[in-house]
């Protein structure tokens, strides 16, 4: 079995402290089992990963934008469940948005870099269904945004 | 204890009578307490709010669009509830698509018409998981189409 | 009662054999009666129907590549069941993103495609809610991406 916080810390990810939400609309609700995450877009250490995929960035950095936007989503599911990500029980599913130029079509490559986070943080529980689309632009110029869905114990 | 229908009328809002559907889809399905209503465009008092963020539409007119598109949805889940809009016990999530130029980014301060609306009328239970992406292109030419997931007694 | 699978034999339909997964993702998840199946490109019989509606495709040519996308769908949702889409006791919601111009704007007549399939195969548990959406790009090119939601028994 997966200790995710475990996992976190071998990978060198330390959650970052959520923002406090500036509009009205939370970081996430819940419905019996069900956890629902709001969008996050790519914030990382170093402020906000921005660029247009297939014009002023290239897939590895997509990757790592769309990985932030998942370390962002675990950070709010901490929160949700008192920092135990032990209780999540199921990755249910992401929805990734990325920010393209029309030419752009490998989508699924850029989000691998989310998918590929919330399986080696909670391994096969991890394995979510998904899809990925092109956006002609998103919140603050991010170059990726997703939001997520968790089964929850 | 908030009261939506009093609330609406306090802010001077009729819920329009929701168009009948013109398609093989619905406006809206349910399992157990969950309640999914369909995207809704922005059709206002005035006929269809149409316009690109960035390009012919500035951010207030945005707004409008993306409140319209809220009060549509309202209009559905109240059909679906008997017109008792008390028996919603929390707005779980809207997705917002916002019809944007390339260089528009402000997506999340257009989306806020939309999340204003459902706490003007629900109050605390009115905060909701949300995500806001800038669309190409939406039906009709509307400047936003927003769907709901709503809790429900 | 429709027989789903009467009806997909009666539409001359053979369900293609899903691909497998080829990344940190999977085909559909499910929680209690809640089946979510990852969003699906324009494969058909002779490969990925790819083109930008309101530049290279036309709306019939984009309603068939939304079929396609249901039909993978339902691909997905057999074998989730077992082959049994009789378990299928709603269909919830289709998501649709499809690829365009930022002229084009009749995308509920393109993801009628998709939606038509689904009331074609189920009858009225296909009525279901949707969105539909114009994306800057889409993997691979796919000139439609679908997911769906399903209520199972």
């Amino acid at each position: 079995m997966t200790n995710p916080h475990q996992r976190l810390q071998q990978l060198g990810i330390v959650l970052p402290k959520p923002a406090a939400p500036i509009a009205n609309y939370v970081p996430f609700t819940r419905t019996g089992n069900l956890l629902i995450v709001s969008g996050q877009i790519a914030f990382g250490n170093d402020g906000l990963l921005t660029g247009i995929l297939g014009k002023d960035m290239n897939i590895e950095a997509g990757k790592i934008a769309a990985r932030a936007c998942a370390i962002n989503l675990l950070a709010q599911v901490a929160v949700a469940l008192d920092n135990d990500l032990g209780r999540v029980t199921q990755v249910l599913r992401l929805g990734g948005f990325i920010q393209t130029d029309p030419a752009f079509t490998d989508i699924p490559n850029v989000m691998n870099g989310a998918s590929d986070l919330m399986v080696d943080v909670f391994g096969d529980i991890g394995r979510h269904a998904r899809f990925a689309v092109g956006c002609s632009s998103l919140p603050l110029g991010s170059a990726v945004e997703v939001d997520g869905m968790f089964e929850i114990a």
